[in-house]
């Protein structure tokens, strides 16, 4: 694997965004090919989240809703977000988790349609979206469940509602956001994307595409932190057409009018519903800091980058040892993690961890690695792929402790 | 006033929980009475809260979930607050905000009274609740709401669900709880109590009182920081038979298992929904270490003493000022704070707070006063009561600055 170590040498010393990794605090010895599930601390977030507490909460105390500024951290997070998916100032909202996110979408977009309450998806989809639809569908529509390259041909006038995750959370495999959505306008179906896996780390065009609605994920490529508040976005001009039947004081016209009838505010504030956790959204504010001036397409190129370069590595051995690549060859068709099926996955990954590279595994039998563009060189996925061929050429298959499978919590 | 400062000396010399204080990072200079909006930070919460960011996430990453406990955190939280509102260990989770939480329960809550599709509270209930039962009966259902004192009357067979604010956000009222449920039982309505001003503040008796269900807020007297993660009850047995129509990942029955279809998790989890954020939660989890040892009814007792004391105080003065007691006068029908009809009372408090005591103004014309008991002393409030009188003694009324107002956010 020589020469491969010394292509990634080349690529890292000549690459635009190589800088970015200073910014973070990554932990001596780790190889971290798992930011597409918590990203890495930067390293300047810890004085923000300090400051946050002892002077804002500490000193300030109520008054931080006004001098801190906490009152509007969720639609000055959303302004952060809007330009990393292509998203109008004002149109992107930071609030909640995304599966509450994707429940008030859902209520606003059902509601658009209401001789039409089937939501399609694919079966590829994060189980947290098809659960929330389920929940939202309990008294009365439909979800359907297709492959995802049968989408495009299951959308038909019937179906009111297009509920999709951009990219797959298990195979990286990318949809075509603006055929689909080009699509579903054509046949009045209303779209809702889900860009947990692809917000920062590719270049998303919601407006361009003419998305009606998306929600995301704080803590993956934005590196807000564990459980970082999500974001949800609403197209410009449905805004003030549209609402969820999650109505509380935080999305009211006037919060502090204390109105006895609720009144939507204008805009996205709408979307609003209790009292936002600041300690978790300054966090994910600060984060959002290491996105300054970073041009998107570079993002995109880097983790095209050094996802072939993975994918070049692991192809060297893979047929020895039984894997099999799950996600798409083309990279163009790939969101920025890569699969295996792997035969004894699980104990796999564990051996990985155990020597420091850190990916994970999904049912049945997939091994995930994932390239967070900011942070990530090529060297260390050389090294990643150079370790798991150790392992794999190592491995006693027949010590029980490959095959047993704890429980993944 | 001299002679209730010497009261209030003597009271602080000789109470139980004035040890509680020096656990509290309070600013200098400042008497804060509204601990109510939100709490003081707990002295040791920074460096809990810096653990979880540089070690937890910088270093632990993604196996945090496992080695920090991340993923058990809410139900964990729930343990510790079980006790202060008297409800079994296991029937309380901490998560997203008190207003989502609410929307969760009166799904179930109204699930269980299919043909009882009114929901009855008061006008005195906070907004947020009154807005999110409207979200929740917008398809189906109505909300009726009457004078607190007329509750108990207009409980009728009609009535499906019962869903009060123990304490008034405005006056303090207290609800008598056990009185309302028990009546409630008997004519087959469902109880949610919204313990928002009374978690941390006073005991409560879920259990005793044999109520269904209840929510309640982590940032007030429970001091868990701003916008801290709320939290919900549902009694033991009702737990594996009901749920909410907000179905997500964290509250499957395995969440890693990625079904495509939603099985709800037995007992008090299945009303988890997302990904829980938590470096917020963490600060929650840490805030409650001040509870450790703290009987209750002492922490009542305190509360009344301070609330009596001040009230002894404002009566000195109020007629002359035109100050009208806007609490019940009586400390066992109130909770933890007490507010006044002031005559440009929003201008009275901008004033109170430039001079370092911190109340807060209510529409219409409510200056409003909280007691939280761990930390506050009767001096302060003896002092807070005397600066007070100095400004209503000194006011300018005919300085036009007195009568603007900002808008309060």
């Amino acid at each position: 694997m020589e020469d491969l170590r010394q292509r990634a040498a080349t690529l890292d010393a000549s690459d635009p965004l190589a800088g970015r990794r200073q910014r973070f605090s990554i932990p001596d010895g780790l190889v971290y090919l798992d930011g597409n599930s918590l990203g890495v601390l930067p390293a300047h977030v810890p004085a923000r989240v300090a400051d946050a507490v002892t002077r804002g909460w500490g000193q300030q105390l109520i008054r931080g809703w006004n001098t801190e500024g906490w009152i509007d951290l969720p639609r000055r997070i959303g302004v952060r977000i809007a330009p990393l998916i292509g998203a109008a100032a004002g149109s992107v909202l930071c609030a909640d988790s995304t599966s509450i996110n994707l429940a008030k979408l859902l209520q606003a977009a059902l509601a658009m349609v209401p001789e039409r309450q089937v939501v399609l998806s694919d079966t590829g989809n994060f189980p947290t979206d098809l659960y929330v639809a389920q929940g939202q569908l309990a008294q009365g529509g439909r979800l359907v469940t297709v492959a995802p390259e049968d989408v495009r041909a299951a959308m038909t006038p019937e179906v009111g509602v297009l509920m999709l995750t951009q990219v797959d959370y298990r195979t990286g495999r990318l949809h075509d956001m603006h055929d689909l959505t080009a699509r579903a306008r054509e046949l009045g179906i209303v779209t809702i994307w889900d860009l947990a896996h692809s917000a920062g780390a590719l270049p998303v065009d919601l407006s361009g595409a003419g998305a009606d609605f998306a929600v995301g994920c704080g803590y993956k490529y934005l590196n807000g932190g564990p459980g970082a508040p999500a974001f949800l976005y609403a197209r410009p001009d449905l805004q003030d057409r549209v609402g969820s039947r999650l109505t509380g004081w935080m999305g009211h016209a006037a919060p502090f009018a204390f109105d006895p009838d609720y009144r939507p505010a204008e805009g996205i504030d709408r979307f609003r519903v209790g009292t936002p956790p600041i300690l978790s959204m300054v966090a994910l504010d600060a984060a959002l800091d290491v996105f300054d001036g970073v041009d998107m397409q570079a993002v995109r190129d880097r983790s095209i980058s050094l996802g072939e370069l993975f994918i070049a590595c692991i192809d060297r051995f893979a047929g020895r040892f039984g894997l099999e690549l799950a996600s798409p060859r083309d990279a163009a068709r790939r969101g920025s993690q890569v699969s295996w099926h792997c035969p004894d996955g699980y104990a796999v990954m564990q051996a990985l961890i155990a020597r420091g590279v850190i990916g994970d595994f999904r049912e049945p039998d997939l091994i995930r690695f994932g390239f967070a563009p900011l942070y990530l060189s090529h060297s260390e996925v050389v090294e990643a792929a150079a370790i798991l061929q150790e392992i794999l050429t190592g491995r006693a298959w027949d010590q029980p402790r490959f095959h047993a499978r704890a429980k993944v919590t």
